[in-house]
Formats: C-alpha cells, sequence, structure tokens
C-alpha cells in the first residue's frame, strides 16, 4: 500500500503578514522505511508565534526554513510502521513532526507521551497545550528566569494566549498576584476565570494607566509574548530589581518596519532590573520533571488548559493568521482526521 | 569671619544641552555650623554625565535636584570647621558636596579619604576618578552585573570615559579581551596605550562592521554607558548568554525627541541574553574594599587613571557640555582655588 502524504512546504519568505501563496500545499508518495526510521502519522498540529520567525531569513535562534521544505511545527501523532527498536507501533508521540499528515523520523526528538498522562490525565491535545512545549516555555520562562517569590506582582502580556495565561496560573499556583493583559473583554473575562487578579484589556483602556491602578507596588515580573508600545507601558511601572523575561514579541512580527524597541528601557537602570531573553528548548532535558510538576497542578485542578481546535490540514494558511489578529481562544492547533 | 560661599544652583530644567542660563551663580555667607555639623571647603568638584538626569524631572533613582537647589556633585574637600566628633579639621573627606565651594555637612555619606591612599599612592583628584564612583560604577557594573569569565570578549562603549576605561582595564585585568569604543583616533590611540586589544572610532567607522571584525566570537559582556545605535549594533554580535551592562545612555540624555529603544532587543531571546541596569550607589557597603582592590592594581601599573582638570568653579557650565560633546580626556573635574 503506497501512502499518500500531504504538506505544506514554505514556497515563499512572507513580507508582514503571511499569505496563502507563501504556502505551496503539495502531495508526495510516503517512501519505505530505512532502518531504525518511524512513520508517524500526525493527529494534532501546533500553531504558534514563533512559526512567523522560522519563515525569516537571518540568524536567530534555529535555523529558518528553507524554501521548498516542509514548514516545521510541533505535533503529536501515532506510530503506524517502525523500524525503530525505541518506537512501537501504535506508541503516541509528540515531536516536530512538520506541517504535513504523515512524517518519517529518526526518532530524534521524538517523545513517547505516557499514557498515565494521556489519555490517563487529560486529552491528547493538551500535550500541545499546558503539558506541552506550550505550558513548558511559561514554566521555564516564569520559573526560571522570572523567579517569582510569593506576594510578587507578575503581568502577563498575551495573557490569553496560551503560553500567557499558564504562566499566570503558574504564577498565581507560586503565591503571586497575577495581571494578565489581553485585548477585548472576552478574553479578560477569561483570564478572571482562571484566577488572575486582574485584566488590562489593551483595546479599552490605557495600559500605563491600568498598570498603575492594578500594580500599586510596581511590577516585579513581566512576562512578555507582546514586545512594542506594552512592553514600553511596563517598563514605566517595575518595582525594584525587577525582571523582564522577553518570551516573544508577536506585535512585531509582521512588521515591514524596523521593530520598535523599548524606549523606556533606562528604566531598568532607574529599578536595578534585568530583561532577559529565553528559548524553551534549551530545558529539554528538564522537560519530563516540568510536565509530572503541571500534570499534578491540572489534577489539581489548579492549572487549566484550554484548546482552539481548527480541522483539516488545509486550514493551515489561515488559521495561522488568528494568532496574529488575536482571534483564537486558547492553544491553536489543527487536528487531522484519524 | 564671614566666609562668602560661591554656588551654581538649578534655576531651570534643561530641555536638550543644559545652557549657562539653566543655572544660577549665586553668593552667600556661610553660616555658622551648628551641633555634629562640619565645614568643607571643596577641592575638586566631579562633572559626570549622570548630572544631566538629575536635572529633569520625574521619578528616577535618585530625586531631581530642586529648582533652586544647589547643583548635585560629588566632590573632594578638606574639613575647616568642625562640631562633629567623627571629623577632624584637616581630614580630606569626599561626599555629595554641591556645586560650591564650601558645604555645612551632618557627616552623613561623607567619607574620610585613608592618607595611605591619597597623597600616599595616588594624587587627590584620582580620588574622584579611578579611585572614586567613576571606578566603582566600572567595578561594580562589570563585575557583578557583567560577571565576565578569562577569555570572554567584553566591548564598551564611551570607552575613553572615565567610566569606561576603567572598566575595559578592570576586564583585561581579569583575563578578557577588551574592545572599545570611543569617538576619535586620539581616544582610540589612548585607549590602545591602555591596553585595549582593540579599539573603534564610531565617528570613522561602522561600528557593526567593526564589531564583527574584533569580536569573532561574539560580545560576552556588553558594558554600555552610551545607547542609541550602538547598543543596537552590539545587540547583534551577542555570543550566547551575552550580559548587557545598562550603565549609562549618554546618547540620549539631551534627547528633546523620544528615547531611541533598541530595536534589537529581540537579540536578547536569540543569544538568551540579558540586559541589566545598575546604580553604584547600592554598592556602597562595598566600597572600601573595592577601593583596596583598585588601589593595589594602581600600584601594581595594571590600573591607571587620567584627569581632564578645569580651573575654576564659574567653569561649570561650559565644562560640563564636554561631556555630551566627547571632548574631555579623561575623567571631567574642577578644581578650586585652595
Amino acid at each position: 500500500m503506497v501512502r499518500k502524504n500531504h504538506r505544506f512546504t514554505l514556497a515563499a519568505r512572507p513580507k508582514g503578514l503571511p499569505r496563502p501563496s507563501d504556502f505551496a500545499f503539495e502531495e508526495e508518495s510516503v517512501r519505505e522505511l530505512g532502518d531504525r526510521e518511524l512513520l508517524v502519522q500526525i493527529q494534532y498540529i501546533s500553531l504558534d508565534p514563533a512559526m512567523r520567525g522560522w519563515m525569516n531569513e537571518g540568524r536567530s535562534y534555529i535555523r529558518p526554513v528553507a524554501i521548498g521544505e516542509v514548514m516545521r511545527a510541533g505535533a503529536i501523532g501515532r506510530v503506524i510502521e517502525s523500524k525503530h527498536p525505541g518506537f512501537a507501533v501504535g506508541t503516541q508521540v509528540t515531536g516536530t513532526f512538520g506541517m504535513q499528515e504523515y512524517a518519517i523520523s529518526s526518532g530524534e526528538g521524538v517523545m513517547p507521551i505516557d499514557p498515565r498522562l494521556s489519555p490517563g490525565l487529560v486529552p491528547l491535545p493538551v500535550m500541545l497545550s499546558a503539558l506541552g512545549v506550550t505550558g513548558l516555555t511559561a514554566y521555564f520562562g516564569l520559573l526560571d528566569i522570572g523567579k517569582p517569590v510569593a506576594g510578587n506582582t507578575v503581568v502577563v502580556s498575551g495573557a490569553a494566549g496560551a503560553v500567557g495565561n499558564a504562566a499566570g496560573q503558574i504564577a498565581k499556583i507560586h503565591g503571586c498576584r497575577a495581571v494578565g493583559i489581553a485585548g477585548g473583554a472576552d478574553k479578560c473575562r477569561y483570564l478572571t476565570e482562571l484566577g488572575f487578579d486582574a485584566a488590562i484589556d489593551y483595546k479599552a483602556v490605557d495600559v500605563r494607566d491600568a498598570l498603575r491602578q492594578h500594580c500599586p507596588q510596581g511590577i516585579d515580573v513581566f512576562f512578555d509574548n507582546v514586545g512594542g508600545d506594552i512592553l514600553d507601558a511596563a517598563l514605566t511601572r517595575l518595582a525594584m530589581r525587577a525582571r523582564i523575561v522577553i518570551c516573544g514579541a508577536i506585535s512585531q512580527y509582521n512588521n515591514t518596519t524596523p521593530v520598535k524597541g523599548p524606549s523606556n528601557y533606562m528604566s531598568l537602570l532607574v529599578n536595578r532590573a534585568s530583561m532577559t531573553g529565553m528559548v524553551v528548548f534549551d530545558y529539554a532535558p528538564r522537560y519530563p520533571a516540568a510536565v509530572a510538576e503541571m500534570a499534578q497542578w491540572m489534577a489539581a485542578g489548579k492549572l487549566r488548559s484550554r484548546e482552539d481546535i481548527v480541522h483539516g490540514l488545509d486550514q493551515f494558511p489561515h488559521a495561522l493568521l488568528k494568532l496574529f489578529t488575536g482571534e483564537n481562544h486558547g492553544k491553536l492547533m489543527l487536528e487531522l482526521p484519524a
């Protein structure tokens, strides 16, 4: 039986927002497995703001996706054929399988999903969300870089996003006051439901004023997913020795003009504060322990996950845009037919 | 005998570069000392880029100088009258005595100068320079925030300035490669004489290109006194886990337009780097140990100090501008007649 794989490759480097024509939808026959290879049928594919950066040329924390290469994406799938002794047919696995239906892998970077976690504790999509790279980004960014102490005020931008809401919830678990910044009343209501102490709707209010109101003692940790004017507003409200975690800058990813640097960065000097970048992949050796801890939080009802699931691989170019227009509610992903 | 004191008070908050009319030159009679007060005759007054910030309204790391108040300045003087048991007449002291000839002090923040250091080891002006707050800024900024490791590449902006040249020399003492950025061939020659491995003349070459040439392994520590385009250039050349020390931003102090934020700040994420502000006053309890160590370096010929001494209090408004036009060579200060 020859299987047909459908996939999206990068056809052109986007200028500004990615357009459908920046991708090519292709069909290919799935080749025979070589020795020590496995074939994964993909079930869920993660859509992440970071993908926009991977489409750009130039030096970054990971090499750019090449033109003609399948678009890079994290995913969950099931091993359906294997010539690899470490992966039995039927195993649920997670890895960077790409924007396609089937992936052939050497097993490198592929992790089996512990069935006690999923489906035992949570549905599969959660393994791309709170218990996946998304939740891990929040976990290590907040705890290792932000170093929150009980009683601290932690402000999260892009707080209704998948990383942001996990960061705020983890801040609460650590005894902090969590303030989220998000766009729109719906998202702000969601943050309050999750237990955030305050939610700032940047589309409706002046963020500087709102931060002054909700952070009377200043901001101890700012977990930034957004950059731009919101980062600049947060800089005006830092507490002494504040820590800014640079996790992302979604407001700047589709710029066709130069990135807006934070004009108020001298607040770092005034407040003896720091601004530090993080990339979750550095923490890979600690993923299992972190996932185990987050799973306990989920089991205890302290950490909640929400997924925004779009059906069908062909939806990729349009679904991706939801991240940049802010239309997604929870962790955005594609679900492929079984 | 009634002594006459001459002093400069802040008459107006400068817009852009400070003008002579922003200060008032005043004469007053020196009053009688109260209990536990001392009278200091000022000999040397430090001129520092930070003074520009102190003239602005608004929250900073120190309260602004009030309109009508004597301009804040670090200085060295001699106790000529004392009703304070801790300070005998004749003692050389350093403190924030202000832009004037005589200062009455409660002794708070006033430190006697150990005669073994000066005049024993170095002339008095060095106690405002390499062995003063200037050298201490370089010492704590570089060592505590920059955390250089032998073999690291340390880049210093404003490197011919008093803080910058000390930072570069301390980097060399710690076994690092030191690269200085300064304006003009003279200053660059000076850096080379001090032992910097390379000097980049930002007025003559493209700083990004020069950093690429002189920092083939990237920048491990960037000690920034300048901000603006030079900070942005340095951000493009960070090594993994680089540390940026935000000590100052002299290129932005006299802006009448908004501060230029660092557009390339996402390099912090790509390189897992940090950018941290520092204020030397936080390290006051550790000043004596640091001065002792730096004095040893000076005695061993490893740390050199250069002073640019302008004669006469009345020169203050014009001399200050040398800091912003880059005309000073070495630590700028005023010398008052004995």
